[in-house]
């Protein structure tokens, strides 16, 4: 059961939780955004059902809602930016926004962000960089550390997200978001819950042999009660399937994230610093300019010329056509703004404690 | 059968051909250590082996083996690189190193080449950074054709590789270099001879089903006798498995690398240009220096964690323990740089009937 609550009341009412913890307006106004644009794009696990993350990083002490990002370094092409332990949404805006100014003065920006927390849906930033004419890459290291490598038995990585952007012309902008593990641990939440079997090479247990029983899945990926072993697969899946590459690329973005910013490595965070430390997450941002390379306009159009070919492929099932990264979001996003987001009402109930504890009215 | 050929006889091989075609000195040079490069790290694929294509390329014309890089846009941290439609190996080289100064200038460099030609291992390039205290990110277009779109029935796409590099401390860089398919085309070619079923997801035919009979996956990938459809599959290998993340991939490859530079998109190019035209292929390149963001040598001792913690991941199997992207390349070249490649003698034969068609001597 859910209801349908108007999309203003879903804003104002994560507003009204976030500013009794106390969080500044200025950065309260991009939480906001960044946590609804996940809403509204059908990646329910990364908004509004946040607070209740967030509520308990924040009665831990370990998240700091009076943080401001900074800039600690900075030269003309780059920066690194210090969250505070705070919120990981305005430290990602801050990160993105920066990134793309120093690409728009020279071309191309990186922008390292270290000390944050969870930052919602990672396609929101990527996705600030086509409408001012520029490609965006955003990555980022995770709290969890739920993925196992190729040819291992216990996890080591999280599922280190990368979001790609880039403008088009009559196309909309093409914007890849994804984990580097085969699923989202969120799937294997969704498998168990409706009773489907998980899909062999999803998860590996502790001897590192698939798994496709919901129940054992979501003990390995979420409860951990098989004292550390097994977890989620990379892309690829197996060996056969080439996890190598989606492992590989989980470590790229463990090293672009957190070892260029100076943020923590789970593994080691988790056994050498008190429980209710900050996350101490790290993101990298990148922004480039087409306009730096060729005429205004050209990167456009010749995107548009990739983007029709891709939509044009015959499809194995002529009522599932060929997509592009982006679609399922903006179908989604086509669906939710008649103006109205269904909340469920467990979800729901739990937006009212949350209200209850802090003072916050309750606007659902 | 193969004889074991000095790794010097090897280099003065590939140069004696290349300067028999034209190709100036310092051009040759950089060719052959990339070439040579590729042998020695085991992709035999795209080392020595390639002098065959190279030859049809120039013969028919597309491969200008006088042309020189040309640098024909510059920023503080960007520029475009006209390769001229020679060899990929004196642009790729060129787009590297330029990368790199603009990284060691402003902290990042970022570099576009276009008009390009094949250039081997896109490792060779990334891992010219870590000896100079950098991160490398490369990626290029292909000329083929050959992956399929998730749901689709054709190809669209080639397999639009990715290497990205890191410096360590301890441990040798971090080097990871993959292709965004889920096989190598040259992986299919190796079962076919073998006569080995090909794994379920690596290929699908012509209505977008997995493919696993050797000889019917060769026809689709390399001999196209299905007019256009079937071929490799994105990493992933199908939807349930997260394909759409490596279709993804190889479009932001394909976006970085060819529409970024204004090189050629290949299915249209293939519609569109006359037989004969230059592949106009594009690489990028993408250089980070760490201590634009960090204290020198912080970033690689904190690489350091993150390759040990990988490296002691328990294994499922005792004898075959994790790896770290680099490694199985090292272990080749471990093996290899006693100072002989094996030279099979298939492939002497045609090295030989190249010489006697450019009148370069025959030395292996």
């Amino acid at each position: 059961m859910s209801t349908d609550v108007p999309l203003e009341r879903v804003r104002a009412q994560i507003g009204a939780v976030l500013g009794a913890w106390g969080l500044a307006p200025d950065l309260l106004e991009t939480t906001v955004e960044a946590m609804v644009y996940a809403d509204l794009a059908g990646i329910d696990s990364h908004g509004l059902s946040m607070l209740m993350m967030y509520e308990g990083g924040w009665r831990a002490g370990k998240l700091d809602l009076r943080a401001r990002p900074r800039v600690v370094r900075e030269g003309p092409a780059t920066a690194l930016v210090d969250a505070g332990a705070g919120l990981g949404h305005p430290a990602g805006v801050a990160g993105m926004r920066l990134a793309m100014e120093k690409a728009l003065a020279v071309g191309v920006g990186a922008v390292a962000v270290r000390n944050s927390h969870h930052f919602g849906a990672l396609g929101y930033y990527a996705a600030l960089a086509p409408p001012r004419g520029l490609l965006g890459l955003v990555t980022s290291s995770t709290r969890d550390v739920t993925v196992v490598p190729t040819r291992g038995t216990a996890p080591v990585l999280g599922t280190n997200p990368l979001a790609f952007a880039a403008p088009a012309g009559r196309n909309r902008p093409f914007l890849l978001d994804m984990s580097t593990s085969t699923a989202a641990a969120n799937k294997v939440k969704v498998h168990e819950l409706n009773g489907w079997p998980v899909p062999g090479g999803w998860v590996v247990d502790e001897r590192g042999r698939p798994v496709t029983d919901p129940g054992q899945a979501m003990d390995l990926v979420w409860r951990r009660r098989s004292a550390g072993g097994g977890g989620l697969t990379p892309l690829g899946g197996t060996a056969e399937m080439a996890s190598h590459k989606g492992y590989g690329l989980g470590v790229m973005v463990q090293l672009l994230s957190s070892t260029l910013s100076g943020a923590s490595f789970s593994p080691v965070r988790n056994r050498t610093r008190p429980a209710g430390s900050p996350d101490d997450i790290g993101h990298f941002f990148l922004a480039l300019d087409p306009r730096a390379f060729r005429e205004e306009g050209a990167f456009e159009a010749d995107a548009d010329l990739v983007l029709d070919a891709l939509r044009a492929t015959p499809p194995a099932e002529p009522s599932l056509p060929v997509l592009v990264a982006g679609d399922p979001e903006e179908a989604a996003r086509a669906a939710r703004t008649a103006g109205t987001l269904a909340v469920p009402a467990p979800l729901a109930e739990q937006i009212r404690a949350i209200c209850g504890r802090c003072g916050a009215p309750y606007l659902l």
